[in-house]
């Protein structure tokens, strides 16, 4: 059995692998609630740099302060159905209370990877909310009703978040790109002028900078960079920028392990609180 | 001599009253760098919601953690002309490295009021950009090279930015409006399901919920509302929520005015040295 679906309910382990899209194997995609392995139309791409540009797309960006974590809403404004990329334990009830406020349908709560930093309100928040899928890759050992492969369509409404997997942070991360390429929610493969640590979770600075360059530097270089935290204040970045400007990825790869070998980081102070809770879709199972 | 340009050099005052252009006499305005008293052309508006949506803006939120400020740079990608809004001291290396990396020619910093909560950078970043030029409103009390006034427009590039005087908070708060009606920059006067207070500074409830409801309630409802800060980690709003949503702005004046004047809350931490600074343009004069 496949350690990511270890420890789930039968029910729920049978709903995970009905769920489940191999990436590269369109034969064995499947269809699911918010989640289509085959590629939809190419919403219109609208040039511009520093804002998210897609028609009737609602999007929000929202902050939890003591982990610096971003939690991204998006959802159709006509049809109402939304997704939740990265929400936090502590700050589920503003989530919850904008989404309600803005008659909006939570389909999927999806994680960018299994975070060590915080815990995640996916599996409180299926319980307040009938019908909510939790998401997250199939690599990062996590339970959940989805769990993502390379190339899969997270779907609402009209629009749709295009799988990559972006190994490196930890082996189960993915960057989840808009279909008309003009955002990128990077997770903590790729921060504004910075990138993910490697020194645990099996993290690894040659699978990410491998990552980095093959998913997230091949897209526009108007592209829209919306990582999973910050902390000097920045919203949002674009790939041309980190392309040019990001002060590890910019460097060759010997250069980039040795920099990443040495940052000489303290262990994050809720790592063993958060990666158990979170393997479990937070402190509750889903 | 008016107030606004007390304490300025000489050279300084009769720019200022070069640059004022005053509201609701047009036959009086002046052009000026960034500031133009015509309307220009409208730009196209691009129906969204939750998302700044003008064709060719670069737009970037900027935060400042400790007196939760948010600053917002905004610039035509074609020319390149750059105007920043509500800068803060603290940040002002992260700001002028920003706007360095994009290759932006900073024309304006404006402030939407006169803050008490942190010190403006706009003086600081005078003495390391050659040209560039301070402006805040004429009912401000503060120095400035451009004092404002309502109908007043901002320009940079193709796109330009409305003056809305919306005096409660303070007597010189003033929003500041996309030429597309897109985007509101609030100030102090709207924050997200809130406002800014009125127990100092010649503030106002009754001024307060004019200010709001005439000069931003009156926005389009797609308009996105970006306030001057935030404290529970959202980003921006828009006006069709605040008219519903806003748990102040949605009473009657009386019940608002109840709810200002019972308020109570403490002194904020900087006022004493942030106030005197920001009516000479941060710690520097003009």
């Amino acid at each position: 059995m496949c350690s990511v679906i270890r420890g789930v309910k039968p029910v729920q382990r049978a709903l995970a692998l009905t769920l489940r899209a191999r990436a590269g194997r369109p034969e064995n995609r499947r269809s699911c609630p918010g989640i289509r392995a085959d590629v939809g139309p190419q919403l219109r791409p609208f040039c511009c740099s520093g804002t998210a540009m897609t028609e009737g797309l609602l999007f929000r960006q929202l902050f939890e302060l003591e982990s610096s974590t971003y939690t991204y809403l998006l959802a159709d404004t006509e049809t109402k159905e939304a997704i939740l990329i990265d929400p936090v334990l502590e700050t589920i009830d503003r989530d919850l209370k904008l989404i309600q406020e803005l008659g909006l349908n939570l389909k999927v709560a999806v994680n960018t990877h299994c975070h060590a930093d915080h815990i995640t309100s996916t599996g409180l928040m299926k319980k307040r909310l009938v019908g909510l899928k939790s998401a997250i890759s199939k690599f990062s050992g996590a339970s959940a009703d989805i769990h993502l492969s390379e190339g899969d369509k997270i779907t609402f409404g009209k629009h749709l978040l295009t799988v990559r997997e972006t190994p490196g942070h930890t082996d189960g991360c993915v960057a989840l790109v808009s279909g008309d390429q003009s955002m990128a929610f990077t997770g903590d493969a790729l921060l504004i002028r910075g990138c993910g640590r490697t020194d645990f979770q099996q993290g690894s600075p040659e699978k990410l900078y491998q990552s980095v360059h093959e998913k997230i530097f091949t897209l526009p270089d108007q592209c829209l960079v919306y990582p999973a935290h910050d902390y000097l204040g920045q919203t949002s970045s674009t790939v041309g920028e980190e392309r040019k400007f990001n002060p590890r990825l910019t460097k060759s790869l010997e250069e980039f392990v040795k920099i990443m070998n040495n940052l000489n980081l303290p262990k994050p102070r809720k790592i063993d609180v958060s990666v158990p809770a979170n393997l479990v879709c937070g402190v509750h199972e889903v």
